[in-house]
């Protein structure tokens, strides 16, 4: 379980219900798991919740009935959580349940259920007058998410604190003649050692020509002089993301090498410096790639600026440039959100540099989660 | 990269052409990372695979595109990969790309895609004539995983081998007055140490009464004299999962901790024993479940029998009750799957016992993989 109080919880209930009332539901189903938690700590790899106006009906297997109910009484239980046990299948408790409420329309997250299990639900709902309707609907959940809560908050703050004070024994483990997955392992025992339940993602060590490749697997690679190695790493901390990224020097760097990191550097920190309430997450993206771009380095930054994170650690808001599909109203950071500023260049053959914080937009503008030193570090 | 040889993943083409052919289709699109994976050895985390007769078209972003194209010429090389990169959105890519293939039938996968990316495709691609037709398909690429090839034998053997070396070392690691967590870290740890990629899930150690939940999470709980302990973990070779389980006694065990581990270990071996082509997979669950009925132990028993496992940890075919809607043809095992096979029994406030091995179907009858004695252990 996850441990978000009580009272957060019911308010994230009520938000998610207002949002389903205005869509005139009857309920929601929702299948992602990390709304699940959301809603609920629960923890687990399989349920279904089903929200209405004054129920929440959770669906789970065997195996979490008992941690689900060992949760009751505790700090982390959910309010008004009633536990269904699994008949069959999840989809088979689940359209039993449905049909107890005939007529209703039903929405479901259709960025989450796949084409299958729609199509088994409404043939098995069936079309009769008194069938329960399904009703697609997109991001609900998410969007309450988006803007973390005060427990939320403490919570990431607490996991950036803990990721920060990481980095500098991290770069110690960047040493000539280890390899990439020697290092990797390394920096893993010590996110451990930190208090992380796990890493956020595989982490990320990339060295010499591998770091011009942003999503590197590490490998074999032995660290020799001169190579520019990549660290990007995260951990979860209760249930919560956090993600940094250093570039470290072996040996000292060259006037292309500084060329290349200050201008990241530059980047990283105009990005930041553009966050504030009401500012675009395109504006964001775009402080970080004209400066780029400016220097050169434009065609060398091929991913976007910053992603949000959370209980997921890839989530929204996307901060990126705008793509022929997003037109519109969501563009505008507001206070509550997190997310990455991981501006990179990436030269095939030569290298690359990344270097990433965490941020949270406040009343008033932007502070760092991630406090580490973003000098370029020469080991 | 993963490491299949390129005639492996020849065939696997060739396979999943047959069986697209046999639904009169134009075109497979792939959209399920580990299916993609299978058909291609990519290991990163988006792309889209569209196969048609005599192309395998593979479209991803940005970030993979050196690693794509870094396999080129080595052993990991996909045959016949063209390589696409996204413009725009992966699914604007696709439909792009689909466009030019007027009135094709164009199968999808309706266990993978989401409501939301058919809607957005079904619309873009219209309803004129020329539109590709999308068709629902499901299991197409899993059934072809189902059975493992000569390649992934080998390397789900050389997994299990490497993971049942590290058995001795993890019970080791349980000691009064750790926690559940510092176990948990520390087997982990002894996985990276004989050379797994990562674990193949979050490990599980639940000690004394949590040791009846199924799948705990490690936790502070100190483990503590008369503790059982069920240690659950797996790791991750060369892209392929091996899972094993041991129930450790904390002290000399009693007559009761006896008698349930006898009788999990009594189902374990006769489940095991089921297994042979031809076999059913109920059946196979039949034998643990009835020795655990036998005695008197079955309401304790709530998950099924095994799982197969492969590129997932959890993948086809499923060892367990025949469920209302599997009525049919697809209940035999054959040569070449892989399953676990894990009987439990979890009593509430007292604790639990769980007994993992990964096996094989082979032509006359079954191998095990994971090799470690399944005696009880007293510490």
């Amino acid at each position: 379980m996850s441990h978000a109080p009580a009272d957060a919880l019911s308010r994230r209930h009520q938000t998610v219900r207002q949002a389903s009332a205005l869509r005139s539901l009857d309920a929601l189903v929702i299948t992602s798991l990390p709304n699940i938690l959301y809603l609920t700590n629960f923890t687990g790899s399989s349920a279904i919740v089903v929200l209405t106006a004054d129920r929440l009906r959770f669906i789970t297997d065997f195996r979490y009935v008992t941690a689900v109910n060992a949760a009751v009484g505790t700090a982390a239980e959910c309010p008004g959580l009633e536990l269904i046990t699994v008949e069959g299948s999840y989809d088979a408790t689940l359209a039993t349940m449905l049909q107890s409420m005939p007529s209703s329309r039903v929405g479901f997250e259709a960025g989450n259920l796949t084409v299958a299990r729609y199509d088994w639900l409404k043939t098995t709902l069936g079309e009769g007058d008194s069938a329960p309707v399904l009703v697609s609907t997109e991001g609900v959940v998410e969007r309450a998410r988006v803007r973390k809560d005060a427990y939320e908050l403490r919570t990431l703050k607490i996991a950036a604190e803990m990721l920060s004070r990481v980095v500098p024994g991290a770069i110690e483990e960047v040493r000539r003649g280890r390899t990439e997955r020697e290092v990797a392992h390394a920096i893993d025992e010590r996110l451990r050692h930190e208090g992380f339940a796990k890493t956020a993602f595989d982490t990320i060590v990339a060295a010499g020509p591998n770091s011009a490749l942003p999503h590197a697997h590490p490998g074999e690679r032995r660290i020799i002089e001169n190579d520019l190695v990549v660290l990007d790493f995260g951990g979860v901390y209760d249930s919560y993301c956090v993600d940094l990224t250093r570039t470290v020097s072996v040996g000292q760097a060259d006037s292309r090498v500084r060329e290349v990191y200050g201008a990241v550097l530059a980047a990283h920190d105009l990005a930041i410096e553009a966050v504030r309430p009401g500012a675009s997450r395109f504006s964001i993206d775009a402080a970080a790639r004209d400066e780029l771009t400016r220097r050169g380095l434009g065609a060398a930054f091929g991913h976007g600026t910053g992603h949000g994170l959370g209980i997921e650690i890839h989530e929204d808001p996307r901060v990126g440039r705008r793509r022929a599909e997003e037109v519109g109203d969501d563009e505008m950071v507001v206070a509550g959100m997190v997310f990455t500023i991981e501006p990179g260049a990436y030269l095939p053959g030569w290298g690359g540099v990344r270097i990433e914080d965490d941020v949270v937009v406040t009343e008033t503008g932007v502070d760092l989660l991630t406090t580490s030193t973003t000098e370029l570090i020469e080991i």
